[in-house]
């Protein structure tokens, strides 16, 4: 009988993602270690967490001689970070993807390549560029950082041409560090996500096509399956597994798609397990969490299937009593063990239910008890 | 905005139910510390450990100060030393109900109390008490020490009365110091569980019965639902209210039962998380973990309903090759990273399925790939 050795999994960055897949990960008998520069990640209550900033390359020296493989909790890691680490430890995703991931021009590029449509765009370096681009584009546009925006950070909407000038005094000192994008404004239909995870041999799955509702440009409430896809679901599907295979992904990651008249139009992808999966982790057989590790440890996938209709609430800033959740039948309860603060993501609580019908009234419930009907109306619309 | 506290759990014993319970507290927002002489603890992977043993009060004073409620993976902690907590902290469940529970001449006098039949048995003090308690109960019948026993240890089987002699010089030396206890040994039919919880405010609920089969003494394999219960589900249920309200009880609790011409006879109370209950942590809405802790803590109880069939290999000595679990639908891996040793609990896998001819395939499958026939068997014959 020889002595094992548990896999280290390395996380680099140590939120409530990198605490999730900690969770995760322990079943499956992989130790996780996670690094960050705040003491208090909230990570680093469920796994050993090392201080240090992405620019300690003594600290992550150390860091890789510990671990096995290397993973992402933060897709904003700097490039040549990931690409350090990859020549010491395997790195998934591979930075390469990474890198495409953090820049909204090189990722909406890609998009078009793999026959996925997506917002008019034009990049956008100085402010002959901006007029050029919007002479282009038109308004409404909105103008983005190109590199480190996420949950609507980073950006500005330009409703009308005049806007040009407040535009470019919001983000024009970014344009000669990151670059700048215009993108055309798309009053779209509705926003769904795509989840998908492939394996290191290749091996692709995806979980249901997930609706998604944001306020103030973060993620409010969630719906899966999304109702009424159609040829939606296969169709996202095959724009995910190209863009995988072109990119030669390792891990889960989630495309945010817009529908506008029958069509998907690609916004953004994150290279990641992302807050519109964390349904999955009661919601389908194997959660988003569950098979990132397993992907990026090179183990075989698990089922992607869901067990009945799930949603979910983003808590943002601070929690609401749990009581209300605590007391709905199949409703889960996730606090990340964060301090509050406005805009700050900590916790969400995911409510499952066999029929529609019940996934309706319990959200509804939860949502009068705790007067945020106003989170729930859109879905509970939708829900019929 | 106030900065909130998260609760932290205590737990005495740091094994594979002590981690368990800590990543079932986490989406909970509750911390968890435990309690553990041995520094490689498995529960250390994932949650804080202080290393003390049970008579170390000035440790346990500092972990009292730093927890808010305490609760156990194990036991057989000293009454004395639960004792003592409870005078300091809040201590779930109730020291006295623990007293009972690792008394097995004061747990089968309680079951009587509550109306659940045992096997005859007799108190066994001295050899004179030996022969005595012989001449009442006969051969077959088990020696067994009161306290300190589980999964089989401190037993004797006496197939024989001439056993007498063998029996003593195994177990006799025990006799002054914990007690002995003679049971009858019953040709049982087959052998059930029922885990329940009960919460603070006197909620109660019990999971679906749980038929189990062991191997020397050790539990292998359970099925649950288990089949073909008919009456004996509510009166199992009926029983185990009445003897969680006889002790004031706190928390999840486990019934081993066996049947015997379709009724239910009381072999044991564990009075923790228990072995054959952790298939409930994918195939029933709330798990006994998370029942666990929301109980001790005060919450309010999740539902206890199941999502279908299940089945749980126990994994003793060595983890089995985790690959045919892991590429089969809806079967889930568990690894409690620790060495391997003989007769120690490494792991299980659950496996679900919505229908019972599934579920059978799928274990099928897994017990051939693992060579592992012999443990399904009995169960591949209930599901028919």
């Amino acid at each position: 009988m020889t002595v094992r050795c548990q896999p280290v999994l390395g996380i680099l960055g140590g939120g409530q993602l990198a605490r999730m897949l900690a969770l995760a990960a322990a079943p499956l008998g992989v130790k996780t270690l996670v690094v960050d520069s705040a003491p208090d990640a909230c990570a680093g209550q469920v796994a050993p967490l090392r201080l240090a900033d992405w620019t300690d390359y003594a600290a992550l020296e150390k860091f890789a001689a510990e671990v096995d493989v290397v993973t992402f909790d933060f897709e904003n890691v700097p490039a040549e970070t990931a690409h350090w680490l990859a020549e010491r430890v395997a790195v998934f995703p591979d930075p390469r993807a990474l890198a495409v991931a953090q820049d909204r021009l090189a990722e909406k590029t890609l998009f078009r390549e793999c026959g996925l449509q997506t917002p008019a765009f034009e990049a956008v370096d100085t402010r002959a560029d901006l007029d050029r681009a919007l002479a282009v584009i038109g308004a409404p546009a909105i103008l983005k950082t190109r590199r480190l925006g996420y949950d609507g950070k980073g950006q500005f909407r330009i409703k009308q041409l005049s806007d040009a000038d407040a535009a470019w005094a919001a983000l024009g000192a970014q344009a000669s560090a990151h670059g700048l994008i215009l993108e055309a404004f798309v009053p779209f239909d509705r926003e769904l996500s795509v989840l998908a995870v492939r394996a290191r041999d290749g091996d692709f799955r995806i979980w249901p096509l997930t609706q998604n509702w944001h306020t103030d440009g973060v993620l409010s409430f969630s719906l899966a399956p999304a109702l009424d896809v159609g040829g939606l679901q296969p169709r996202a599907e095959e724009l995910a597994r190209i863009l995988a295979e072109r990119l030669g992904y390792v891990g889960v990651f989630a495309l945010e798609l817009f529908v506008k008249d029958g069509q998907l139009l690609g916004n953004e992808m994150a290279p990641r397990v992302h807050n519109s999966g964390h349904w999955t982790i009661e919601g389908a057989v194997a959660s988003q969490f569950e098979n990132h590790v397993r992907a990026v440890l090179g183990l075989p996938l698990g089922d992607t299937a869901v067990r009945g209709f799930s949603a979910m609430f983003n808590w943002i800033g601070e929690l609401p009593d749990a009581i209300s959740v605590l007391n709905t039948v199949d409703a889960h309860w996730h606090d990340y063990g964060k301090q509050p603060r406005p805009g700050r993501k900590v916790g969400h609580a995911t409510v499952c239910a066999k029929e529609a019908r019940d996934l309706a009234l319990r959200i509804d419930e939860i949502a009068r008890a705790l007067k945020r009907e106003e989170q729930v109306a859109p879905a509970l619309k939708v829900l019929g």
